[in-house]
């Protein structure tokens, strides 16, 4: 049923708003347009309000944050907002410092996001403040594996519950809840983890698939992390031996490009709890 | 004889400074490496006049305009202006905010340019301000085809007088006009309008292509319309089938490098009207 | 010996602050990856010192500086001295501005680097302004050959010691030197040249294999630059006949994720002076 949701985006090929980060944003755009999307970066002040309002949704990433587009996400997150867009949060870093954990905490009080997604130390570190962040991956104590599977999907829905939104957490097992019921996905390469920007790029996955599966943005949300999990595992498959994480970057937004219906329902590995 | 065009700009090594957007600035850099040039970004205003001062031309594109670099590309083509370099501008989603309306406009009204190149959408938007763009992709009912072809050539005649400059429209069939010939370029695949950034990607080649060959600037801009549409046909021909837009990216900037007269000869495909 | 510090630098996983241009930012998140470092990019002025406060290194490059990010490089530069973390320089295009050339003389007073890295253009411009760069290109007369080899090696170690650091002088060879001992490096390939941010991602590797390789800092360096111009050799031999820059920037990632003792052992080609 999920397969339905990719075809979703190819047709109604959703224009999505992304104030991003500088470092990945390129990838950012290519996976849109992969997936069947189009992008549109703009974090200018003057700027931003027009360029939400076009688009369908506003992806918001925090991995290189300053004064003057802070104020943007503000502007284009309470507009989105208005306009019933679907709007997503990406708090790459976030306690790393005081800027970062500050301004997710200021965003989350004026922007109702949709999804938020982030690995463990991040969303852990949004919940209660209490976590540590070791740059942008996740601490080493903050995976997901079979052992606390049980206590990261009560994890996940308490978050989902107390923001009102869907949340995905991501690292080797990868979580989609809403407040009452959960994704596990067993998708994905742990080789993904040295690229930079696969997180960035699930954002706005994320963004694109719900925007164009509003119907059931769980399920939406579930898919976008799949067809990542999924693409990281066939452009794995097809690097060379000489071919290493650059390549490997390339592969995997030409997999979401090729991937279809087919694809997925091959490949797609998960359970709901 | 257009084939000797791309001899020259691999002979002349013309510096090229770009004041672009973050999002497509890497894949502009290597294109212009690609093709024989050189490349230099910069946008801070008391950075900006000394840089294009020591280059041959000016590449000014508003993907990703702020307040700050909005000043600094007025600075910048000024003093291009002054010492006669060849400046060249991309209005990239004029039109879709007061903004980037405001300040194409302020623009063409402070610089002289000697290509403006856009898709449909964008160049009437800049026309007649009565455009509407969707985002930085042309419109649906905005594009040059067989059936609109005369009345496009015309326009497009029409605006090169208008702004005193050469025009390229690009789209499926792409034009390049002063006010009294139009070439109409038949080159490159629709697949390239699923990689970000080709659009920047072929300013920054005109604007190299003009440099190195002023003489006869109609001529030069037709020649770089025509090699990135071939390259793109050639890196297409290139693509297995597990590869995607990320990897035809990379293909059409390496066609780009290896392109030479014997292959622009036996590949380009355009008429004069 | 040397091939040791690969190792060093995959067991240590060294995170790396980068503040660096735009234009290649990407490509030095995907090298310090692919050696086993961790990149985080921050350039605000109320994010820098908490940012770098949390890494290893600190790798500061001017490619495209602007009024805000250069107090934000001064104030991450004094915290990390301050940390005693691993600070090395690249003054990418000094000379070419006033505003490059002030900026990196203030940079040099107040902020002691471990490492400066330049071609000879950008270094001889740093030891005596009367150096001229064309753009961030060496300029023809300023390459290091057979010819100039003694007198370039004096001119390393005395930069070196009038610095109080490491220098590295890129070009066809390459030599990396302190006061007293120059080594002299002859990998890489000239075609590594039409790739934009070869030297960016030479100078964050050069702080990932500092950092965790304090203990020889000469020697961490001279690995580095043997690491880059090998894997520019490896990459280039992988490169398919219609393949070019694009594709031999991501190859080069890619032998640098693949690189290893042996490799290395085999390939690595210097001399000490």
């Amino acid at each position: 049923m999920l397969e339905n949701y990719i075809k979703n985006v190819r047709e109604k090929n959703p224009l999505v708003h992304n104030i991003t980060n500088y470092v990945t944003v390129n990838d950012v755009a290519n996976i849109l347009l992969a997936c069947g999307a189009s992008p549109i970066m703009s974090d200018e002040e003057l700027d931003v309000v027009d360029i939400t309002s076009i688009c369908n949704g506003l992806n918001i990433n925090i991995g290189t944050l300053n004064q003057k587009t802070i104020k943007s996400m503000i502007l284009a997150g309470q507009r989105a907002n208005k306009l019933n867009h679907i709007v997503t949060f990406d708090p790459v870093g976030v306690s790393a410092s005081k800027l970062r954990t500050d301004t997710a905490n200021e965003l989350l009080q004026k922007i109702k996001f949709d999804v938020i997604k982030g690995n463990v130390s991040e969303i852990k570190a949004l919940h209660n403040s209490g976590g540590k962040t070791r740059g942008v991956d996740a601490s080493i104590n903050d995976i997901v594996t079979v052992d606390n599977l049980d206590s990261m999907v009560l994890f996940a829905k308490d978050f989902a519950n107390k923001y009102d939104c869907i949340v995905a957490i991501t690292g080797k097992i990868d979580l989609v809840s809403d407040k009452e019921k959960c994704f596990v996905i067993y998708n994905g390469k742990e080789q993904m983890s040295k690229i930079t920007g696969t997180g960035c790029m699930l954002s706005a996955l994320i963004n694109a698939f719900v925007c164009a599966n509003s119907f059931d943005k769980l399920n939406a949300v579930a898919t976008a992390v799949c067809v990542m999990g999924l693409a990281g595992e066939i452009a794995y498959s097809n690097l060379k031996e000489y071919e290493g994480n650059s390549t490997y970057r390339n592969l995997i937004i030409d997999s979401v490009y090729n991937m279809n219906e087919e694809i997925f329902k091959a490949g797609a590995k998960y359970e709901i709890k």
